[in-house]
């Protein structure tokens, strides 16, 4: 996505272009819901874990991080998080989470998860600190969170266990255990459910038919949010799955919200 | 808020302003955390209830509902959301809750709960067809949400059992519960911490040093939204509270992600 | 309790006696289900606290703790618990609580509260050792378990600032936050819901009857549990109030299980 | 275990048998904590479910179920059980989870688990009203909780899908999802953690060793429960993995409590 906008700010792009990675209902469910069982699922068929009572610091809570702690706070892990953003950091502490710097509980950690975005969130002189039998996978969006690259070096010897997951063992015959070479977690070792597609496709779908179907000078050379309003289509879409029944506003009651009664129900920045 | 709006749309705004009360950190504090605690606190104060195994409707799933959700469901409450918007249906959803219309559930129903800043949620119809000992309150910010003015009608008696809470009878003795008259729980039974008090505050003060100091044309008259710096800023104040420590980005991260190293963080959107 | 079985130890109990506090169900309404919604409720009524981030230790991880510790958690509070007993320790680690030591923690808490039973749980030195504003209370069933007796002493100062609420002020100025002057939260500060005292009174009224009916030899002079189809009858009392509609067992079914259809349907050790 | 007591009860047992099964630290890991993990393992491995917003039944309420409902609540499902014993459906209630008879609920399930060890608890009367997709295991100690033989039928087809996945389709082309033929499914599509392993397999050591050295006369021909102690001593083996810290009583503490300072520190019916 962030390619899109960079190649909009330097006036490189030629034609209209719709950020639907960034609609309420795609994001949610691709990062929030969707890790929120990946995680679990990813660890569970790679190792031997049992949550209950395992220290675990997740690195970065964005919707992504927000999943993955809650699913393993759910299951008796005790979570803690590494945050560069305030915002998020005290969400963090408002969800039970303690704030920490990485560094501070390193050696006491049974798992460590990156879900940043970023780079060398891990670093090689953390790694060296981790105890015997850690953990460290990676469910953010880049393969460079953990420096894996660091890892390959001569006085540390790899062990391939089973697919998708290897020890690297250091001379002291201290093992950390790295699942899918630090490559995303939920891809490499999860799968994602069809409901998550379905939502992912309809919103792309939408998005095509809205740029095709616009009329001109609507949208420019640009990038753009998907329109509220299909958003929330995307999201009706889906309801049926779940016996849901949608109340519907009285002419009144639209009236005294200053709404329509078909929506757009919410602001733009509302999520 | 949307007062400020409507005058911007109607050209009469003869002053900049700032949207205060949609920035993040504001928001989340008044709506999503003090709700989830209060909630249960006005419930505590002024009737019986053991939350344990009651079953709860909630009208509106916004950042009131999720809390008021959130807090129940937690100490074993059977909980159902009622929604215009298939976006937040759709999230209610997923955090476990079945969406329904509020007169498919109502008779059997022990707590009623709006949280929808609509009118007439909650109709005199409904409230005849409620059963007996059914507790009514509204943590919405408009005491509309529950047409408590059809009560005051000659066929039934109303008894105040103590401050806060009166008993609607109807003619065949059938008692309906009503909390603070229809106005907002939270502030008429509960209290407001401090804490919250201190994130408001200062996010007010902060956008009025900002409209104070800002170099002029760079706010119109109009309504703005809170920068998220600033928006990050009463944060960062507010995190030693918990002892927590955020991570600073290196210069090679902070490059990669395109970000400066003192923020923003985050694009104006995310929540 | 412990005065009967004693009794009856040094062979001086003269009748029959029925530990109904033991049942599965009066014990786990009264200290589980009850104390997991008072120990909200006693803390909202009497302090400012908003339990979102706040750390707290919890001595005691017995049915009480465990009620505590889920509503606190739940609610976004960072929980630690103190044990003496290896199989609660336990538990708590697979329930997600750290297990420490008082000393260990006691400087970073905002929160101490016991339930242990026994008594100087929270001694005079760690008092000393707590930090501005710490709020200390009991919700364990002695009011020995904080040596409040240390604090009554010519350096420090007593502040009642409202009723149940006392702040001791060290001399460097520093104020803990005693309530109920050690005495139980949940009796002082709370109140005790009607269905949690409907399922006392029907325990022991049951109790009465079995001991009044019994067929002479049935009982000695000694302490015993409630029949196990006793307690089970008490539960399904109340089951009527949550609309919970039991499954019969099929005659192939019982006979399959051993049982008979009517109960009892667990053995006696079973909780 | 069953089978050692109705030897005991017929007079047949001829050496002294220890129920292992039934110690408070075995029981709790092999029912409520691994199933609490592998209740999700077992249906991610095996079916395209997000768990998020599903209709679950479980029939049963005891250690398995209450792990079983657990993680599905945490993670979104709504859901519901069955019990035949008023104490377990009143804990339900206290959970948080409606207590529904099977038949009331069939139509809308979209899993239906069994954790009851009885026969029959799902029949074929039941799997032909279940909705197209719904899916079908067992998590109880029997094979027969699902009437499968029923399923074995000219007019039903079995549509092997993959390894531990049948659909069976019916005339009119509805499939039902039933994973490893109704055998257990944390024990066919999922694995026990070697923590669970190492809990069982240190009681069983012990409960030889005390029947071993024992003296003549302690044990008779009947079955015994694993002596509180032992019990204990099992937890605090463990516990170093936690990096949990036991706290160890006064002298004067465990007077007051009339306790041994090593132990046991419960009642042998206290779970």
């Amino acid at each position: 996505m962030s390619e899109l906008y960079q190649l909009s700010k330097a006036g490189k792009l030629c034609v209209p272009a719709m950020n639907v990675n960034d609609s309420v209902t795609k994001q949610k469910f691709d990062n929030l819901y969707c890790c929120r069982e990946s995680i679990l699922d990813g660890l569970k068929r790679t190792t031997d874990i049992m949550f209950g009572g395992k220290q675990v610091v997740v690195c970065g809570y964005g919707e992504v991080g927000k999943g993955c702690c809650t699913a393993l706070k759910a299951l008796g892990a005790i979570v803690c998080i590494t945050e560069i953003d305030p915002i998020c950091a005290l969400q963090a502490c408002m969800d039970g989470f303690r704030v920490v710097k990485l560094s501070e509980v390193i050696r006491q950690m049974d798992v460590v998860i990156t879900c940043t975005g970023n780079k060398n969130v891990v670093t090689r002189e953390q790694l060296d600190r981790m105890k015997n039998g850690c953990i460290v996978c990676n469910m953010g969006h880049s393969n460079t969170e953990i420096d894996v690259a660091s890892l390959r070096s001569p006085e540390l010897t790899w062990e391939r266990v089973r697919s998708q997951v290897d020890h690297i063992i250091w001379p002291d015959g201290k093992r950390v255990v790295l699942l899918a070479e630090g490559r995303l977690l939920n891809l490499s070792c999860s799968t994602v459910p069809t409901f998550v597609l379905s939502i992912t496709a309809t919103t792309q779908a939408l998005a095509l038919i809205e740029l095709f179907n616009a009329p001109e000078g609507r949208y420019k050379q640009d990038v753009y949010l998907l329109p509220k309003k299909m958003d929330e289509y995307v999201a009706s879409l889906h309801l049926p799955n779940f016996d849901a029944h949608l109340t519907e506003l009285s002419d009144e009651q639209a009236k005294y919200m200053g709404l329509n009664k078909n929506g757009p129900f919410k602001p733009n920045y509302y999520r």
